[in-house]
This record gives structure tokens, sequence and C-alpha cells, in this order.
């Protein structure tokens, strides 16, 4: 019988609508397993929590705090735009870690967070097997983009993806309202910063052709202006008005995102945004009528609605707790809920996340040749329509 | 008995989230005085519908479909941004409406918009006497700021606040979780050209002292950017973070919007936006700390989430039919949903909006010291709960 052992669960970077079903998800699984693990401590600020020793002990919550949290909007516990830095660069902070982890006889990490979270699971893992201190390194995926490597579904994107979709519906509704005499194009700009999902999402609005989205525009494809002003202009004319949706992370041929601000956040990636004005002004030099910019927002698309299929998913998991080898787990599938982990050693450069976006170029056509369209919308629609 | 005359409706200017709320109220009270008027008539694509006689004959709609209205999106019959001149300028259009009103026995003019809309109601009231075709031309109130004169409130306000005070809620969740180690201030900018009722729904996310908003920017109080720094800094001080809500027309003291991009619509407003990005930039040239920009959204703000408060209230009539003299409906205050009709004759220039919402102080301080919230509340409370 293993030595039984506690738990640290933890939030990294931006929460989504359904972060907190993954922190209950952990913890009600836990609680089952008491005979393989004794305590669950959550993180306060996230992976900061552990390296100051801030943890809250969950086992002195009741069941009904825990399922709450199903429901509980933000981050339960707080989390933090933290990257540990690299093994060569700041050993010293992944050996505090580990030293927190053996004084409070931790033998599980679950981070739930995106790319950078998974990185820090796997470092954590390499260190602990050096260090003698074996830790499972579970990674709980959290990302709206729904762009990790190895993971089918993305916990988070699906309450995205209604959003977008019921958003362009509705924009589509009233643009379509009043096109005879006011804006007939309209441009929806979503997330989405190398992965074209949530722009995909927005194809979800309409079915037959002619209907809005007319355009989608996506990270994956080049933008060609002089091709999407014809079309642009030719919609208008067949249907009086157009709707568009675009990825914040559209770019120009040359890999530039339309509208590169030249800022980056804490974890090195780039501050996108008004791509939706650009791609406007582009039309408007050439006449093809009133326009008008509609930003889905942030916090909208993070936050409202939720998808119930998207809370249940982020609350399963795939994996049981106890088991020894996390990549002999990882080859099985039997992971938490399709997460692929340990995670790949992971470079967070762009242009290896586009390679490895363009190899499925089905997903990245208009909305009314794209091919992939039927399966996407296989795969999202008991995420939208709950 | 008052001769049997046939109704017409048409729908005005940005579609809201239950202007088909109010159409059901107007055909479904109509249906029940048969005794007094005929058939009820609706304008495609608004007053356009009218001016080229493209109508449609409600009557033929079962009463399950007219009851759907409550529940349809979009504007149902078209919507247009089209503003009649004033009668110097351009009597034959008001004439031709006159005309056609006459050639389909139309003796009441249901006219679903805002300020402009119930400009038109006036001309056509006054011109209808003159060229002896009597006309009861009845506004139906339509706007989201809530700002309509003598008009307590507004349908479709209801909804957008709802909205506001939600995301308000939800980003200042999000927020907090993350202060720590990431976005300390986060500015979200709202609707509202001249009126602060949109951005003091905001207010209704927190409660206490410290909590979110910590400031509400009103376009009824000139921009004072030292005092606002000051605040900023010292919320992000005491609470680790702060929240703004920002009315897209908060302005600096010589009536400049805060970000006048300079353009006008098809009514002749400027056209905002952009008020958060400013605030941001003075923001971070003092250091205060890292900040993150919000825009609700226009589109989102505008439809989502139906308050069903709302709903109800824009259908709901104020007035009866067959009634001859609406300024004596008004001065009974019977009328469509308390609003003021025969409407006053207005400038729509910007003092004199500016002057007569000066007349209410209470309601534009900074959200802690703001005397009038509870009363606000009391009035907003209904809508964001339902």
């Amino acid at each position: 019988m293993p030595d039984k052992k506690n738990a640290f669960y933890a939030q990294s970077g931006g929460v989504t609508a359904v972060i907190n079903a993954s922190a209950c998800g952990v913890i009600e699984t836990a609680r089952k397993h008491r005979d393989k693990i004794g305590r669950v401590y959550a993180g306060r600020n996230g992976i900061i929590g552990a390296l100051t020793e801030d943890m809250i002990d969950t086992n002195k919550e009741t069941a009904a705090t825990i399922a709450a949290l199903r429901h509980t909007p933000g981050g339960a516990f707080g989390s933090a735009r933290y990257k540990l830095k690299g093994l060569d660069v700041n050993r010293a902070e992944y050996e505090r870690l580990i030293e927190v982890f053996r004084a409070h006889n931790i033998g599980y990490f679950f981070y739930n967070g995106g790319g950078d979270s998974a990185d820090t699971c796997f470092k954590v893992s390499q260190l602990s097997k050096k260090m003698n201190v074996p830790i499972q390194a579970i990674h709980v995926p959290k990302t709206v983009d729904n762009d990790l490597p190895i993971t089918d579904t993305c916990p988070g994107f699906g309450s995205v993806a209604k959003y977008v979709a019921v958003s362009t519906r509705e924009a589509a509704l009233d643009v379509e309202s009043m096109a005879r005499t006011s804006t007939k194009v309209f441009v929806l700009e979503v997330m989405g910063r190398h992965a074209g999902w949530i722009a995909a999402a927005g194809g979800l609005a309409g079915n037959g052709r002619g209907e809005a989205p007319h355009i989608i525009l996506f990270p994956e494809i080049p933008f060609d202006q002089r091709a999407f002003l014809k079309r642009v202009a030719e919609t208008v004319r067949d249907h009086e008005y157009c709707v568009i949706v675009v990825s914040e992370g559209a770019a120009w041929p040359d890999g530039r995102f339309l509208a590169d601000a030249g800022r980056t956040d804490a974890f090195g990636h780039k501050q996108l945004g008004g791509v939706a004005q650009i791609i406007a002004q582009g039309r408007r030099r050439t006449g093809a009528g009133r326009g008008k910019l509609g930003h889905a927002g942030h916090y909208p698309q993070v936050r409202s609605p939720v998808s119930l299929e998207d809370r249940n998913c982020a609350a399963e998991p795939g994996c049981e707790p106890g088991e020894e080898d996390a990549e002999a787990l990882h080859n099985q599938g039997r992971l938490w809920h399709h997460s692929g982990l340990p995670p790949l050693p992971r470079t967070a450069d762009r242009r290896r996340g586009l390679s490895s976006i363009r190899r499925r170029p089905a997903q990245i056509r208009p909305a009314e040749k794209y091919p992939g369209r039927q399966k996407a919308e296989n795969q999202f629609c008991a995420m939208i329509a709950r």
C-alpha cells in the first residue's frame, strides 16, 4: 500500500467560467480516496501560496462548501500570473517548492492552468525525481482558447464558445433588422491568440448559406485584404448585410498580427486588440457601406454564460489518485480529463505554436466552405446547447 | 362611438433586448379593443415602411405568434435609423406619411423609439391637425440610456442595467482573484452618452465600502484627472485592486468627451468609444500598477441578459386606445408605460441635455459617497433580480 500523502492544488493564470468546478472535481475526488490522499491544500494566489507557505486546508470545509465551488465565480483560492523560470535560470524556486511539499508531506501536485502550468508540472516532476522526493505532478487543463497540446477539449472553452455563438447570432439579428438604413457590416472580435476555435464557435450562429456569420477570420490563415474586401462587398450586395467574426490573432502573411500593439504580458505573450478596427477602416476606404465594430469583450467571453457541459467537463477526473506512473497514465489515456500529462516539454515561441496548428488545415477555411464545420459542430453542440 | 380606425406601429433606431415585447404589448392591447381599433399594420424597416407603403398586416398573425414577440430577438419587423427632418425643411415627407395613413384609414400611430421618434410623433400630431386628418400619435419609449424626458423608466434600460451590474461583479471577482500578481486596475466602459444611469447600474455590483466598483465616472460630472488618479492609487493601496466603471460619455471640464473621435452618426450624434483606454493610459503614466481595459461591448449590453421585469415593463400599456386628448392623458399620467407624450419639442444639442441632467446632482457622485444610491437600488433591484 502506498504511503498516504497530502495533495496541493493551485490555480494559475486568468480564471475561466469553470475553473472552480475543476477545483471541486479535484477535492471531491481526493475525498473519495481518503485511503490514499490525506489533506488537500489549496494555494492562496496560486503557486505563490506554495512558495510562501500560504495554503488553505480544504479538509476543514464541509462537503456542501466544496460542492458549491462548481458554481462559484472568480478564482476561489486566488490565481496568479507567475511563471516559474527554467530550472537552469531559477532552480532555487523549484527547490523551494519541493521543500514546501516535503515539509507538508505533499505527494500530489495538481496545477490548474494552461500550457505554462503544464510546463511547471513537468519541471517539478523532473526535479522531484532528482531530489528523491517523489511528487506526482498533475496538470488540470484550463484554457479558453482550447489550444493545449494533447488535450482534445479544454474546460473553459465550452462556455466561451457558447457565449460567442449566442453573441454572434444576437448581433446578426440586430444588424439584419436595420441594415436597410444603418449598419451593414458588423465585425465581432473574439479571443484566440493562435488558435481559431473561439472564432470557429461564432460559425455555429448560422446554418444555411447567406446566414451570419458570413466570414470568419482565423489566426491560422494569413489575412488577404483584397479577397476579404471583395467577399464583404459581395455579401452586402447579396444579403444586404455582412457579419464577420475575427480572431484577435488574425495576422498578415508575414505573421504580424493585424493589430500588434507591441506590448507583452508577464508570460511574454503579445497583448492584442483592435483587429476589428483595422479591418473596418480598410473596409471604409473601399466605400462598401456603413460598418460597426463590436468587441465581444474579454470578461463577458470568459464568464457569461456558463455552459453546463463545460462545467461538468471541468470537474470530471480522468485519472485515479495513487497511480504511480504518470507517463504510463498518459499512454493509457487515463488522465485528468483528457489532459496530456506530464506535458511535452514546450517552447512557447509563436512559430512553434503556429506550425503545430497548421497541421489542422481543415479548420481554417472561411465559414461557408469550412469542411470541418460539421465535425466541429458535433463537438461543440453539447456545450452550446446547455 | 368613435370612428373605428386602423393602427400603425413602427420601430426606430437601435433595437433593444425588449423592443419586440413593446410591439407585442401594442398589438395585444389593440386586439383587446377591436371595437375601437381595426387592423394593426407594422412598418417594414420602421418608418420607411410607411413612406413606401411596405406594411405588414399583423391581424393575419395568430395570437401565439404575437405572444412570441415578447421573446423574439432583433427587431421583428425591421427598424430604421431614419430621422424625419423639420416640418420647414421636409414638409413633403410628413405629408406623404399622413397621406399613407389616410389611405389605409390609420388613426393611431405608435412609434417605438427614443427622443427622435418622440419628436416625430409630435410633428405628425401637429401636422395631422392642420391637415384635418386626426391621428393620435403615441410614442412608445425605447432607450437603453434611460434618459428620455418625462419618462421615469425606459424599456430596454433594465436589461442593460442587469447586464452591467452582473458584468461588473464578475469582472471584479476575477480581478480580485489575481490582483497580487496581475491586473490591479480594471476599467469597464459602458454606454450612456449623456446620462449616467447605465454607469450607475454598475454600482449595484457591490455593497460595502471597499467592494467593487470603487469608482464610477459619470457623464454628468466633469472628469478630474488628478483626483481620479489619486483615488485609484488609494484604492489599490487599501484593497489591492480597483474596479472603475466609466460611461462612454465621461467628459473633460470643457465638455469634450474623453474620447471624442470626431465622427457623427445618421442622427448627428457623436460617435464615442475608447474612454477606458485614455483613462488607463493616464493611469499607466503615474505608475500606479498594472491595469486592464474591459469593454462591456455594445451588443452584449443591448441584448444579454434580458431582464424579465424590463420585458414586462416594455409590454405594459399605460393608456387606453381611443382616448382623444394625448396632452390630457399626459397630464393624467395615463400614457403608454410612463412615457411623456406628446413629447416636449426637443432640441438635441448637448448643452441642453447636460443642463437638464444637472438638475439631478445626487446621482452623480463616486460610488461610495453616492447618496442617491439606495433610491437607485430600490428602483433597479426588481430589474436586476429577475
